[in-house]
């Protein structure tokens, strides 16, 4: 073991920049215009497996992006896991914020700053880098099957299918997925419960083309009032949300998870400072990590509509269209969610106004056991490099592949994976600290020896 | 005066090609980029006017785009008029949507096809064109003042500064203001009242970068969400504006103005045809020509925030913008409303959000006078050619210039043009009925010879 953290630490700089080549392919997955780097991306990861020599390394097609499958089979495995990332990453508008180039990684004080730098290439190299260190100086006796896809920032519509088709080829014991982070630099955490998500476009049409204000205003509907009425209607003024039926579904805590949730760390000002608010805002009876880890929230992530030039254009435009979506805790369900939103639209959208909704993506919640032996094993490695217990956590995040491994390959998922809160994920100046990366490629790395340990081999 | 209209018979096809060039130039005086082109179409214009061998041909420079001045300057005049006209136009988004692009004019069936077309480069375009055919076949004993501006599609922001500069220069016995319509193609109008305007834009702020909907959405307040419920706010369930104040100075119809008024005739299915919505809509208790021409309005033009691309990104957005404007009427004053609608914004806006309001442009609203020698004279013109007396209408448009006209110079203007209500100025498909343009080139002749002789010479 002392072997492979020596190797983890002298090539340290070794990864840095390996990382830096993996950060400046723009595998934007959502922009079509990206295509190209998307697969290159995939091909770039591929080649890291291969020089690893894993016995299998294949790019399975979708119908989008393909999602790159690796197996490390050793003689006599003691047990199989199936490791999840993903290689594409956000858009990165608002560019004009950003301090430097996205895709053109950065090391500025203790973090490395890059689109995707914290969701997720720096932790899924950090993992496969850790797989490296270990076979490189120990044995191994672990069967590695690592899906890599490229899908995962536009809702992962691809990998359910590739799930169902695939059941075999993905048989393992449980599922390691990268795609996580801790609490903060000393206070190591372990997701245990993610929300699901639904995500729509609505385009509301009132008159056949724009319209000159002058002329026409006050006369018919305008499509941006009656979106923004739509939507000030969606919550009530405590903050919950108005889509009939909407909690429904939801789930209390249990007595252990009230405990857990009340063990972790939590301070509002620090929420503020990373935020940038001067005033937390919420449903009402909920405190902020309840509103955050246990309640469902709809948020609207982007409106248009009309003259957003620079200047003055007296328009009343035909079309007005938001993006609209809600974060779901168990046992809510997105196609529920959906007939709940059209039926408020029906009862709400004047008939002067026609709309239409379409669901971008979608994911069920997802709660995971708490008392597996490779929870328990995760739990640990996390002890021995940080010196205290993890705290147990639900995100306010959706990782929609956890629900579907459980459902589809009725395997359980650990997460595990070292992006911090305020590492400014999905918006500009995204970044990853690089000693708790550091300390990440030593809790992996522990990680595999706790798991054969605590499998008594 | 036969030879005046043989001349404008003859000419047509002249005419028509002059205009293509005209319509040609994207002068679009709101985005920056065309900036030189808006200079262009000045020069452009001016040179006809050297052509017609005008004593005075000057481009008077402002902090934005120079105003064309013109003099025409007969021995003996017997009347000065001031002739009011802009080069400028508006911007051509949704560009997909245009049938034939916005700068190159396309005729078919009976209209001309082009940003500008009906607003107003035709119109202008058309009276200096009569101007020509009376100078080249008639004594024509008025002098002329051209005033053609740059900046009207932005609000005429420094023409105030112009007519103040050159009370003098400026001084004539009424202004005819070419920027105008008349109301079907067989039955002409005058419009004889303006709304004003005031527009805005309107910034909230609320975290500091673009977050994590999924890690943060829930806990703070979502710029985008308090931008709709304030524009939700800003009308009540009866279509009034709710902005403090806002009604307080707005004046009644006097009873000359109400029979006025009941003869302008109007379908409601064709302002539902024209504007292709099932469903009219407005201010309680006032039908669509009174909520139109003589109530105010408030129309949000324009809004964003977050993230509008394709596809889904799951952002909790950092700021949010709207572009509103309040179409005013007498006696109501811009700074008022400004005034009205910050105090809203104090009362209404939650302390977690930012909030920052920017008057892009303003004008007065404006009345003409029904009985002067120059209205009676436009009022037989249109007679004359459409066998018809003109309806008096109340627009819902601005022309600021009208009323500052009034204000600074003193001067009484009468609108006289001849866009159609229906030709899709500010939108796509921009254009003009050349039908109805020929017509108005006959009024504007007879106009001139109106005046002559109502004035006794």
């Amino acid at each position: 073991m002392e072997k492979v953290i020596s190797y983890l630490e002298n090539n340290w700089n070794i990864f840095l920049e390996r990382l830096k080549e993996f950060l400046s392919i723009p595998s934007i997955s959502t922009l079509p215009e990206f295509k190209e780097e998307v697969r290159k991306t995939a091909l770039w990861l591929g080649d890291i497996f291969k020089r690893l020599e894993f016995s299998r390394v294949e790019f399975v097609e979708t119908r989008g992006y393909p999602i790159l499958f690796a197996e490390y089979s050793p003689p006599n495995p003691e047990l199989t896991i199936l490791i999840y990332g993903h290689y594409d990453v956000q858009p990165v508008d608002p560019e004009s914020e950003w301090i430097s180039k996205p895709f053109e990684p950065e090391i500025r004080g203790d973090c490395i700053y890059a689109r995707g730098a914290s969701d997720m290439k720096s932790q899924i190299l950090a993992q496969i880098f850790v797989t490296e260190a270990w076979l490189a100086n120990e044995s191994l006796p672990i069967r590695l099957k690592y899906i890599i896809e490229g899908e995962e920032e536009v809702g992962s519509p691809n990998i359910r299918d590739f799930l169902e088709n695939n059941k075999d080829l993905l048989f393992a014991d449980f599922a390691l997925n990268c795609d996580a982070g801790i609490h903060s630099p000393d206070i190591p955490s372990i997701t245990y419960g993610l929300r699901g998500l639904a995500y729509f476009e609505l385009e509301l049409k009132g008159p056949k083309k724009d319209l000159h204000s002058g002329l026409y205003g006050g006369t018919i509907r305008n499509p941006i009032h009656v979106l923004c009425e739509l939507i000030a209607k969606m919550h009530d003024d405590k903050g919950k949300v108005t889509l009939p039926g909407f909690y429904d579904k939801v789930t209390s805590l249990t007595s252990e998870e009230k405990e857990l949730l009340a063990q972790v760390p939590f301070s509002e000002d620090e929420w503020k400072n990373i935020t940038g608010v001067t005033e937390l805002y919420g449903e009402e009876g909920f405190n902020t990590l309840e509103r955050v880890g246990i309640r469902p929230t709809l948020d609207v992530n982007g409106i248009v509509g009309g003259f957003t030039g620079k200047g003055a254009k007296t328009v009343l435009p035909s079309e007005a269209r938001a993006k609209i979506s809600m974060r779901l805790v168990p046992n809510q369900d997105p196609s529920d969610v959906e007939v709940s939103f059209r039926n408020f639209l029906e009862s709400n959208c004047p008939k002067e106004i026609s709309w239409r909704l379409a669901l971008h993506s979608s994911a069920p919640p997802a709660v995971m056991n708490l008392h597996s032996v490779y929870m328990k094993s995760a739990e640990k490695a996390l002890e021995r490099e940080f010196g205290r217990k993890p705290v147990f956590k639900r995100e306010g995040g959706s990782v929609p592949v956890v629900a579907w491994i459980k459902e589809i390959l009725k395997m359980d998922t650990v997460m595990l994976g070292f992006s911090l809160p305020d590492d400014g994920i999905h918006g500009p100046n995204e970044h990853q600290n690089l000693s708790v990366l550091k300390r990440g490629t030593k809790v992996y790395a522990y990680f595999y020896q706790e798991l054969l340990k605590n499998l008594g081999k």
